[in-house]
């Protein structure tokens, strides 16, 4: 039952035309009589005929698409960034390549490659890491191909970027402790190597600095290996000066500690205070709901479309920090 | 310091021979010598030559790439759904173009003929509602483009469809919780107009038919209006013959009905039991721990793509159902 879509040809054939003509009609080119196109135009709205986008795009030298590059779908930051970026490119007629990586450097590299190979018009990428090298994101903005890094920045390449302020989240968060008597603060520290990581970090260490506060290496817990973070908060919680707050890199690794402090028997937030971030929508879930930090993902995305397709001529140019709110919820008390 | 792309024109330049020689030698053409071949191939290499895929595609009269149209990308459930198509579909060499609908049945429509346009070698789609008229689908599929639907059936098209047996699920939880000496079982019914919806609905009719209990409407609440539903679950918590278990649609209504019967005074597992569906991520972040179905979505979206690719000779055959799985956690008890 399958039929083949009708072409230009076929247009032509039936009005007995040339193919140019059906295209000049088609296309609003020059040299071609008004009753002409009207005819062609006719017949083409009667037999529903469609143009072949891509071949039209390969003329005139844009594929109208855009690669996106993220490490994974099933992150609500990502998900998000996704739908920023998608109502955006829709509205200028642009199409989306979206690929995950995983997390997989190796993967990432394929991914960027393979949609400069499809010769799309810009490229965004959320990078999955950042203690690899990344220079050959230099090649594929060699060739043309503009790039815009989101969340995370790389040294290797210069280049437009759409970040959020990680520092000035983390501030916030570890600042509004302090503001509530919170003296005795542990930081649950994210994956090395990665910008946010790092930022938030120094967030962390520079709020404690800000009020006077001492700091000490012991009181940063890396959550790189499972058994080995929970097993060192869990000696820290059972410690005759336990900490009063935790202050966790991401709302997952936030929601882990809620239930190891309700496992050693403290209860939230009157024994122990926990802020998250990036304010996970499950966060208004669980028990107490989670004071965390928001980052503006959907509009991240948004500008990172808004600026690949305004600036072209100076693309090194853009460096675009968002700010980031923090949500007071009920896992956080004053001491 | 843009640089433009290496072409064959470049190369055939540099070698002194037609773009048809360098094209056969890097295509593995006919009728050239092994020796011009191999000078093609070094210097390519050297140059760092890559085909324009979008120009070869076009050729070969395959856009090499997949349409994909789910209702949201910010849904566990849909996220795995994409990392499943998305991992089958790079092992066969296939982009994949995906957008979502925002549950609006225009965008949707005007998604699938925009993939159409494009001339995507499939299209798969998770229908964001299915009481409209999908009868357009028709057309696409009419004009060669095979079409799978995922999660949810629609009888305006006779096509293939990948699906998890919601029916059994739903009656697995029912039964679950009849097993455990729950009598008195209220359904936090979905959206009306969806498959989905009427299949969990079906299960937990019959489950209880199933055990002869009595079913009674007044026992489903529908939560298509957000206060309306809190209000009726409310009245019906603080009734004289209260429900001692709830049985959602999803977890998210799951995780509001938790709240709900807390904010009630009532313990969970203790004085209520609840089931969720779905198995997102956060259920084990809860307190308690949220017992709900677990669907196969990353071998849905696999699935999918097999289908597509092995069977376009038959392609309204198949209708793959995949089963369910019951995770028993910790806010469920026996009477």
């Amino acid at each position: 039952m399958k039929k083949d879509r009708v072409t230009i040809k076929d247009i032509a054939k039936a009005l007995n035309v040339s193919v140019t003509t059906v295209s000049r009609a088609l296309n609003g080119g020059e040299r071609i009589s008004e009753s002409t196109r009207k005819k062609v135009e006719e017949l083409a709205k009667k037999w529903k005929y469609r143009p072949n986008q891509l071949a039209k795009n390969l003329q005139q030298n844009s594929t109208k698409t855009v690669g996106v590059v993220i490490p994974e779908y099933n992150h609500n930051f990502f998900s998000m960034m996704l739908h920023g970026i998608e109502d955006r490119a829709r509205e200028l007629n642009y199409q989306l390549i979206i690929k995950s990586s995983g997390r997989s450097y190796e993967q990432e590299k394929e991914n960027c490659f393979n949609l400069s190979d499809l010769k799309v018009d810009g490229l965004l990428i959320a990078l999955s890491q950042d203690r690899e090298d990344y220079s050959y994101l230099n090649d594929i903005y060699d060739e043309g191909i503009p790039i815009i890094l989101l969340d995370r920045i790389c040294e290797d390449i210069d280049t437009s970027v759409v970040i959020t302020d990680d520092f000035d989240g983390a501030f916030k968060a570890v600042d509004y402790l302090i503001k509530n008597g919170h003296q005795h603060i542990v930081h649950l520290k994210g994956e090395e190597g990665i910008s946010t990581t790092f930022n938030r970090y120094m967030g962390y260490v520079e709020a404690l600095k800000d009020s006077q506060l001492p700091f000490h290496s012991d009181m940063v817990i890396s959550t790189e290996v499972q058994n080995d973070w929970e097993k060192a908060l869990r000696k820290m919680l059972n410690d005759e000066h336990r900490p009063t707050a935790l202050f966790a890199v991401t709302d997952y690794i936030a929601f882990q500690a809620m239930e190891i402090c309700k496992q050693e028997g403290l209860e939230i937030p009157k024994d122990i205070s926990i802020i998250g971030y990036a304010d996970e929508p499950v966060s208004i879930y669980t028990s107490p709901k989670l004071t965390t930090v928001k980052q503006p993902s959907y509009d991240m995305g948004k500008k990172a479309i808004e600026i690949l397709f305004n600036t072209s001529d100076d693309l090194k140019s853009e460096h675009i920090v968002l700010e980031t709110e923090l949500m007071v919820r009920d896992s956080t008390a004053t001491t």
